[in-house]
């Protein structure tokens, strides 16, 4: 079986560009014994991968150069050798950005393909998901009827976040990168309050929309924005720190510099923490039963954006990370 | 009886000075029913004072411009109109910058002038021990030998954060502002290492300081530092945010840029947490216990500067606040 795969050809310094990317033709090698092979139907791109292409100490190991770059995946099992699934039913995991992948389904998990289209297992019912819920509840803490802002608000992440909180009662603002996308926000998501970024002062936008502070920032993107939020954030407030796309491109010398305000975290007693969804696996768990509820009760909406075919993988992920996608950016590999 | 007060003339705009502070004559008024008048023995001055000289909202209300400036005062009950304390016993609180306050007695608490000298009840057994105790045990959840970092580590509160972490059992390191201090840091208090942050490079000593990584930041002093301090945490890492000395004086515009680098918090799932000494009261009264059995035993030093007179209370504020302290600064008011 022929096997086209993405491998990652030279690491981005700043933004990652098509040059950084390989595709190679491959056959798919027999499962070894306890193996299963994917039939990826669709595959993942989301900003934590620019920090993998980093050759830095994080919580999972850089990408190497001439090896696929891993991803999100949902798909068929096409073979078994022994494995832990059978032939024919479908399941998620990490796999390589590929139209197959040969794994022993460590981290897999099987999926029904009548609950929800399958590629909302790689968001709004997978990590990006999951991630909304434990920086909310494991991380921010939030209770009911809180004031709440997040960042990349129209995201894979934060159109989640804002969706919970507005279930939880919460007064929500958020910002994005286009009116389109606010008005999304506004007239489809229930957002109280919501901003363009680009186009409006970010101080003066942040108290505009927050007019009773700040308890809880849901942190997607770093830079300017942060430094507002803490100029409105109430007493013992939380900011719960997922991504910051706005840095994880830029060499240190090139980065913008951090909140300079930061000392008004004191007397506030704020608490500003980073965090991975593997932190919090039952609440990642628990999601997913509360996600599949609002989901047909339609107290949940959701938006992706989807990519055709392998080939267009790394571009579909540098237009992700410049903002060109609109809700969660998925790639689709096959019918399968 | 005459009294001698400070009053805040103007706010700062940047580092204080002198123009900002003004003696006062006055007559103490005879005190109302339960109220008391102490004569204070010494008071304190500390960088928080600096964040109350702003007008702006924090968890105590700014100083007031023609008013007495407020600081820990420790002092003996020289009357008494139904109060809580008797005549001639020493008290604790929050009193005027002056030679004697009238008080209801509210936050204030009697203490034994034989179990210590009087002067500690506002450093080590006071305010800034309690911080130290509260910053490493209540926020940054210390743990016996892990590895610490401490910035303005001689000073009031580093010092004692510095020695609380030691006798549990963990590698210490600190910076401070001369090479005196840096030899006082290791030769008297034990830190396992200590640098000049005025005549090193301050990267390159974090990671020479540091050899395993730091698992807890005590930040007294915002800047360069906690950029450095970030680049060297370890998973699931915690800051606690004390003070930022360093950007109390600073108006936004001329604020240091915050650290670039606040993405790695993400994947060492770190926490920056602010905090007050009010947060956490029962860890407070723990202190003291603790810290006179180790005082007791030894295991804990203690350096003192001490001013002479009301009249250069501003002064040795203003120094305080740049540096030119070693260790707690106190202003000695009377024999009382």
């Amino acid at each position: 079986m022929s096997n086209k795969q993405i491998l990652l050809k030279s690491r981005p310094t700043g933004w990652p560009v098509a040059d950084n990317f390989e595709l190679a033709e491959t056959t798919v090698p027999e499962p070894g014994p306890g193996q299963i092979v994917v039939e990826a139907s669709y595959m993942s791109v989301d900003p934590y991968m620019r920090g993998r292409m980093n050759d830095v100490k994080s919580y999972v190991p850089p990408f190497q150069i001439g090896e696929p770059l891993q991803a999100g995946i949902v798909g068929k099992v096409v073979a078994s050798n022994g494995g832990a699934f059978d032939v024919g039913s479908y399941v998620v995991g990490m796999g390589d950005w590929a139209n197959y992948t040969v794994t022993d389904g460590e981290g897999y998990h099987a999926v029904d393909p009548n609950l929800a289209p399958l590629s909302y297992y790689l968001g709004i019912l997978g990590m990006p998901g999951m991630t909304a819920y434990v920086g909310l509840k494991g991380v921010a803490e939030l209770k009911e009827g809180e004031n709440v802002f997040v960042s990349a608000a129209s995201g894979a992440v934060g159109q989640v976040v804002g969706q919970i909180a507005k279930n939880m009662g919460c007064h929500v603002a958020g910002s994005a990168g286009s009116d389109d996308k606010v008005a999304y926000l506004k007239d489809e998501l229930g957002f109280d309050e919501a901003f363009n970024y680009k186009n409006e002062d970010v101080y003066k936008a942040m108290q505009r929309c927050n007019p009773n502070g700040i308890d809880v920032y849901f942190e997607n993107v770093g830079g300017p924005q942060l430094e507002a939020v803490i100029a409105n954030l109430n007493f013992h407030s939380r900011i719960a720190l997922c991504g910051m796309i706005s840095m994880y491109n830029a060499t240190l010398d090139d980065m913008p510099p951090g909140p300079r305000n930061m000392a008004l975290l004191v007397g506030r007693s704020a608490k500003m923490q980073g965090f991975i969804v593997f932190n919090y696996p039952e609440l990642g768990m628990e999601w997913i039963q509360v996600a599949a509820g609002w989901l047909n009760e339609g107290k949940l909406k959701y938006h992706e954006s989807v990519a055709e075919g392998i080939e267009n993988a790394p571009q579909a992920f540098i237009d992700m990370m410049q903002g060109k996608n609109f809700g969660k950016q998925v790639v689709k590999l096959s019918d399968a």
